[in-house]
């Protein structure tokens, strides 16, 4: 076969590849962990479970896939976020509301299929942790650049950026249920008002 | 039958239904949703199918009661941690304190449980959604009621309470798939300072 006839085959490949895992996020997040198979994923993206198979052979390899893709989408969109930062105090809004989009949209409510699976699965659980811990961390990072870009606030900046992630979360969960974002948008304003004074600017 | 007989088969009986509710909260923060039906939390429970049904027919009439049962141990232990909350800035310590435990508890675990499954089934949704919001507004106002029992603060300390439960409900998500209890105690000292600061004490 000639490279001309290869990369079509392999561009159809990634493309198969990314319509799976976008279909398993918008599964899991509305019809839960038990109803999300590779087989139900399969059927629902139109490809044959054979060619899902091949590309994840059982569930933890698309669940695994799916996390590695979120942790991608997510430290790409926020380092395009620093660099677009604004000056001034709005720095600190725009900070927080990146932080908050995080934890409130459909890949959240995915993620939270996964993590209520795991609370009473071993295997998964230990499949999951260490991605879960490698976004927390990059999610810190990012958000404490983003408060603190000098380095001047130091500990400080690194404790208000604990504090904004785990507020996130919680505004993720209260989210799950009904749409929050009337009663979140009034809280994260009084805590950016918060940081705002805490930081000085 | 005499009142003097029926009253130890009242008190029997209300031991059944205190039984299934406990075993079912652990139940469901061990294994899960699925895992947690009536016949299985009645083999648990060491109590008859038929006995567990009389209490709870259906799996939603447990969830339901578990749920109403939650509220009433939550408003009861709040009620007496403000009776006996502590002068001076230690107030807030305390306050945060019984606001974390609220939501790093198993029963917070078991009722993830229940809101993950919620989030694929509308029935479900509809059942607990006026429980829940009765847990918040009775979390929050008992937050408000320790953060500011003179009423000084007003709309600060209303929002201040927001935040400390929105924070709290994210502790209680990352404290999920493994303990989390060291890093937690960290961020919560830091935004203890926080609200000493905006509270002035």
């Amino acid at each position: 076969m000639t490279v001309a006839a290869r990369e079509p085959r392999q561009e159809r490949s990634r493309q198969t590849r990314e319509r799976l895992l976008s279909v398993t996020v918008d599964m899991l997040a509305a019809k839960g962990w038990s109803a999300t198979t590779v087989t139900a994923v399969a059927e629902a993206a139109g490809v044959s479970r054979g060619a899902a198979q091949h590309h994840f052979p059982a569930r933890e390899d698309l669940i695994t896939a799916v996390l590695e893709s979120m942790f991608e989408v997510m430290t790409a969109e926020a380092a395009q976020t620093l660099e677009n930062l604004p000056e001034g105090p709005e720095r600190i809004d725009a900070v927080v509301e990146r932080a908050v989009s995080i934890y409130t949209g459909l890949q959240f409510k995915a993620a939270l299929q996964v993590w209520a699976a795991a609370a009473s699965d071993e295997n998964l659980r230990e499949l999951i942790l260490p991605l879960e811990a490698k976004l927390a961390r990059a999610a810190h990072k990012l958000t404490v650049a983003g408060l603190d870009p000098t380095g001047a606030h130091g500990a400080t900046a690194h404790r208000l950026a604990q504090i904004t992630l785990d507020l996130a979360r919680g505004f993720g969960l209260a989210d799950t249920l009904s749409d929050d974002s009337a009663r979140r948008a009034q809280v994260t304003a009084a805590w950016v008002q918060q940081m705002k004074a805490a930081l000085d600017v």
